[in-house]
């Protein structure tokens, strides 16, 4: 059992709760918009959202540096235009709005329509989307490219920069350098085990599967499950393959090491020691990196892994940089 | 299948990947010892530990304002007298050490060892046992007053304090004053499984066990699950009946919210809502709160949720102090 049972609402009492714990996040009842009370208004607001049952992202994300504002929609469903209109309304101040967006279809769609609604109403937004997963569909092969943990660096290093005084087109810019860089891969020990939630694909106890989504979506190839170290070795060797940072002179890299949900940080902490063995045999070097639950999916037990080249040192000032978001 | 497989070992893999993640941290091998490689010497160093599988409990801990060193042992079994003395010595510069033990008889047995060699060796060492559990035996109905999540706010306390410039002699002091406050109470919906861990009680489906420890030990009662308010209720009756609010005049109180494991911080925020209601209709005021995995039991489902009264105001300003520990 679970203490949250899925519907197809928002989660009101979830969003109450992040309120009532947290002094600088206002929740607005029905909206799904959890946003950034201490708001100054000199720095251009960033907001992002999406389904729930990714916690702590994006309502951990939320705060001074980080993103203005985060719109929850129903488990693994994305909020409705109208309500990211209403966010993108609740933190505009004039310097225009900065969203970004996860790759898929459904948010898209929804996330667009509010961008066009809001433009028609004057208000400078740009965005980007976000497709830093490399998995391969396994029916014909071609790039999934969908939104997952690589995202909250756009948050991080956008919201810093903002804070420092960005114009929105420095913003779009830096995102456009910024997002391209973000490489991540996932790997499924068990899949999400939530009540009223149709399983989309099944494990046995000692197997695993490469390269699913977020919202249970199955991976690209099922294998028996041989340790850390081997799927260390997989996933490092899936990025080399797609980065090839062989060929490439700046050996400095961020790292990111993701936590789906019920996987424990004994073993997120096991697994990057196995991850950081491999890249330091490969001659990456780490200049920044950040192990924990980021993104899950449920209660799902598997990791991410995902590697992005520092191009500009100036990013690592902004990973650095101090936040009032409570789940960086 | 899990990334960690428990063994009667130091997690060594882990400790190590903790160490490459933060830069303030540093591991002693084979010890278990991982202290803060920022100690400044200005103030007294306390120290704690345990057995490992309840990360971020002790590791995260560690740090700038909290903890000096954090000794781990292998999953769920203390720490050898051999490695607390080793961290003992690390962090000593002569002005004492402080000791946070959780009142289990074999961490007991193991850290008293430690103190009384340390002793012999002219360290002045003060510790406090953490008993804030108030469970009772299903055999002989006695209080457990086991050491569980209520223990991070000594850490957080008086690591505060002790960074402010406290002695030894006052930290002991307030370490005597704040214990006795902190009452915790937990309940299970799935227990730990762990490969090659022996789970010690079973649960069906729809089943929740109120009173359970962090190593697995059963609860005292087992109930049908009747959702997040109902255990709220469960829980927030029995901290009342144990702590008796309603004759103090004092209705300030700090709030923990604990994840046992896989329970996602959407079902954490859900129950935080549940709580938070409960307490103002009791006419509670809660001063500061925290939601989040904070002492795990492995993977166990579950929430533990813990009450302290506020009878010192400093106490929130020391919560609310920065800190270089990850996981606060």
């Amino acid at each position: 059992m679970k203490f949250y049972t899925s519907t197809t609402e928002i989660p009101e009492e979830m969003l109450k709760g992040v309120e009532l714990t947290h002094t600088h996040l206002s929740y607005l009842s029905e909206t799904g918009i959890l946003y950034d009370n201490t708001l100054d208004n000199k720095a251009v607001p960033i907001i992002s959202g999406g389904g729930s049952g990714h916690e702590p992202a994006h309502i951990g994300y939320v705060g001074a540096g980080m993103l203005a504002a985060a719109v929850t929609g129903p488990l693994f469903v994305p909020p409705r235009a109208k309500n990211i209109l209403k966010a993108i309304r609740q933190v505009n101040s004039g310097k225009g709005v900065f969203v970004i967006i996860k790759n898929f279809e459904a948010d898209l769609k929804e996330f667009k329509k509010a961008i066009e609604e809001a433009r028609t109403e004057g208000i400078d937004v740009r965005y980007i989307v976000s497709h830093d997963d490399i998995s391969v569909n396994t029916y014909n092969f071609h790039k999934r490219h969908r939104g997952v943990a690589g995202t909250i660096l756009l948050h991080k290093v956008l919201g810093a920069f903002a804070k420092e005084g960005a114009s929105i087109d420095e913003i779009e810019q830096l995102a456009l350098s910024l997002s391209p860089e973000i490489y991540t891969l996932g790997v499924a020990l068990a899949p999400v085990n939530f009540p009223h939630h149709r399983t989309s694909f099944l494990l046995a106890e000692d197997e695993v599967s490469f390269g699913v989504g977020i919202h249970g979506e199955p991976g690209y190839r099922i294998e028996k499950f041989e340790g850390s170290e081997r799927i260390a070795v997989e996933l490092v060797n899936k990025l080399k393959a797609e980065i090839n940072w062989q060929k490439k002179a700046n050996k400095n890299y961020i790292l990111l090491v993701n936590g789906l949900g019920s996987t424990t940080l004994m073993e997120l902490y096991h697994f990057q020691y196995d991850v950081m063995r491999l890249l330091e045999l490969e001659g990456l070097s780490i200049k920044f990196c950040k192990v924990g639950n980021l993104m899950t999916s449920c209660d799902m037990s598997g990791i991410s892994l995902t590697l992005c080249s520092v191009k500009d040192p100036k990013w690592l000032d902004y990973l650095n940089a101090p936040t009032g978001a409570f789940a960086w």
